[in-house]
């Protein structure tokens, strides 16, 4: 059961150009996205109301949508203009319109109802162009429930196993230590040190070993903010393990979302990058390509865990201490879903 | 739920050659047909009764059709006449066979009760080589409920979108203007004309704008014969919008057929071409191309528009005025499936 | 339903090597399966009892197997014996460990209670590198029932017709006698001499003709041991068509098994030879050639036919004196299923 009352990225900001229709499925339902003239982004129901054509399949025109199976045209406000031949249009020709924003670089579609559509609940992320950052943005589609992902996101224990060569390598601190977890008004903050942890070449200058900070705000459906600052050996200690004050070395930038399109298809939208001032764009590109070899792995490895837990869906899982963060979470998902008593049609 | 006492077309008669056995299904059941020596079709359920092996992988023994699996032979009026190593055949071992006509250059199959099959009910189409036309001939899977094409062919407005670069280019009197509807035995007459259209190049030595009259009966379960006749502009006129007596500058011949496979499967039959004293091979080729260009934009919007229905089934269609041939025909089709009370095994 | 307290082959021997772990489905149940640092193997449920990811997707460590996801370390009895950054391991951190066996140059597997696992009821397989015979050894994956296939190997009639062309090839006899059918413990011997044969080239030297005595064990799975022995024309008549008893001039060995995988996946493992000093090893690889060729024919005829069973499937098969073997096969089967009172967990 979906959670309709909350903002889910559709698409990367990039994605959706003038003139274009972009289809999109989320949490079951078909999205067909385009532009107005003055550039903000229309979102409407994929499904003409005459003989359920894809809009998607449609014609911009000016600010209009233009069904082109039998040429039905829609206003933005998805009330249907035009019936090529017909004069009386009925009230009822309408296409169901989504509340929708462009903030950071993403484009964010609010599912429920349009009256609760609360704009400024959309957590704040980072704009590809900022010129205070290098980011490098891509997506990957799962065949797998997107709570399995977040589930993944929210226990980087996985790091050490999983990711043991690109994103983990050398790091058994992920595994063996476990993070501080705060309860957040839609999802959890997640926050440690790892101490004395090998740096990487480009940062070999600070000496051999680093201690890293490592904070991301988790919020529903899956949105994950991540900032890691990189500190001398140390530092960890000297603030006795509570979040350091001092600036960092090095500050490192993952800006990620988790969205539902069907029970067993889900994509995830990430960015990767550092500001602009410690990295240059060629190391950018290499740190870049470590992230995607890595999400290729959990990609593998959930979309397996998926096929397993459909085979026996009664079968229970034994509950560790590494699971902390995700149960939290499926208890904030199960309040939302309790919350929303009546469906939206 | 289908329509079993109907003629459907199973094939053209080309694809069947002597000596093979062609694997079709049609309404669910699936068939083996081959030729007897005398070139007659014998058309069998695609099942031995043996060890439902397919007989589509038999082998063809005079005017007999063995079953490659364990020997089983059967003559052309279904009965078991050997089974290796057994002297004794029970009476039940025969296979199914379905009444079968050649008419024009189609291969139709009655799929219902063998004493209701009427063959004087089969529409007359155009033969392939017929030396009167020159045609050319091709067929198309859908993923669809064969219903959704017929829905295509019988409101032809949506040539003005959905085929506005190829079979309706500047033609949005396709949408605009209403046709007039006869109701036929198990069908629907359409008839139009279409005035001061822009005369494709071929055919500018008689103006540079036409009038054409387009008409074309539409049967069950999806033949669809259309004649459209080329004449100089202001005939329209002068026939009052009525039928056209005089013979026409030019007459292009649509012949084609929808058969379902299974509920969202269907194969869809088509020849394009005109009288041979108007066009030579090459422009048939020109104008097939067209047409089957055409075919596949329904195809994309038409297996789009299934896929939508299929994820809101109770979802209730937006009548226009554009929907009377669609409308009416799915009444007649609804009053064939009435008629059959019992199903036939 | 499954027959679950039963030996199913699960690999070849050669399929596992040190530090790999190998995926399997036996029975719809997901195995992973590795090696001991002493060589034996160990059969674990595919399936982390921690968040359920694939068991196979971890790494070997010494004779451990550890979970890749999270890094939960698992003994050769599926105890677990580590949980990252965990100090109390739960009694109930434990993954199913199924009885297995290396016999002949197969892996076999017990699907069911491990105290009813008996050792000595595995059937004598010949060892691939054994000396005294030339083999070449394969597989083949089925989507169909398994029991389908072992319908086809307890009625060699087909050889007539769906392999006229390989095995069978100028051998009417397959289809035309009836073989003698034994009852066995949990299967059937099947045996027949098939009289003056026409000899393949390289046995030409003993006759144009040669009389072959066609003798295999069938046991439950699907496990097929045929032996063909070949004796000069007359020879059958001599042992007034009982089992000779004098050497044969050649002899071929087939060992083969069919392993159900799921309800409509299906693993066919098959070696085909001679004794050593009857044959070289070019020779072998013709014969196994024509015999993999057969094996596709039958793959796909099995496979159409489990499509045509699976379209409706409460029809019932015409019996005839050809399925004698697979009916009473079938019975031994069900017999096996009732003594199943209770499903293995």
């Amino acid at each position: 059961m979906w959670v309709r009352n909350a903002w889910y990225v559709a698409a990367w900001s990039h994605e959706l150009e003038a003139g274009q229709v972009l289809a999109r499925t989320i949490v079951d339902q078909p999205l067909a996205l385009y532009r107005k003239r003055d550039g903000a982004v229309v979102v409407f129901e994929d499904r003409c109301c005459h003989r359920f054509a894809p809009l998607s399949m449609g014609r911009v025109e000016q600010d209009d949508l233009r069904c082109m199976y039998h040429g039905l045209k829609f206003a933005p406000d998805g009330r249907c203009i035009e019936i090529p031949g017909q004069p009386l249009i009925p009230q009822s020709a309408v296409v169901r319109r989504f509340p929708v924003v462009e903030s950071g670089s993403w484009i964010w579609v609010w599912m429920g109802e349009s009256d609760k559509a609360d704009v400024a609940s959309i957590p704040s992320s980072t704009r590809l162009g900022d010129p205070a950052y290098h980011m490098k943005a891509g997506q990957l589609d799962y065949a797998a429930d997107y709570l399995l992902i977040d589930d993944n996101l929210l226990d980087l224990s996985h790091l050490s196993f999983a990711h043991e060569k690109t994103l983990g390598l050398d790091m058994p601190q992920w595994a063996d230590e476990r993070p501080r977890i705060l309860p957040l008004e839609r999802g959890l903050r997640v926050q440690r040190w790892l101490r004395g942890q090998p740096a990487r070449s480009f940062m070999r200058r600070h000496g051999d070993s680093l201690d890293l900070w490592n904070t991301y705000d988790f919020l529903f459906p899956g949105v994950f903010l991540l900032r890691t600052s990189f500190y001398v050996a140390g530092t960890a200690e000297r603030c006795k393990l509570g979040p350091p004050s001092e600036p960092p070395l090095f500050l490192r930038v993952d800006d990620q979302a988790v969205t539902p399109m069907t029970a067993r298809t889900s994509r995830y939208f990430y960015a990767a990058g550092a500001r602009s001032g410690d990295i240059d764009t060629d190391r950018v590109a290499k740190l870049y390509g470590v992230t995607e070899a890595a999400f290729h792995e959990d990609k593998s490895i959930i979309e397996a865990q998926q096929k397993l837990i459909d085979l026996d869906p009664g079968r229970r899982m034994l509950p560790t201490s590494l699971d902390a963060g995700p149960t939290q979470f499926r208890r904030i998902v199960q309040r939302l879903i309790d919350s929303e008593s009546r469906p939206v049609a």
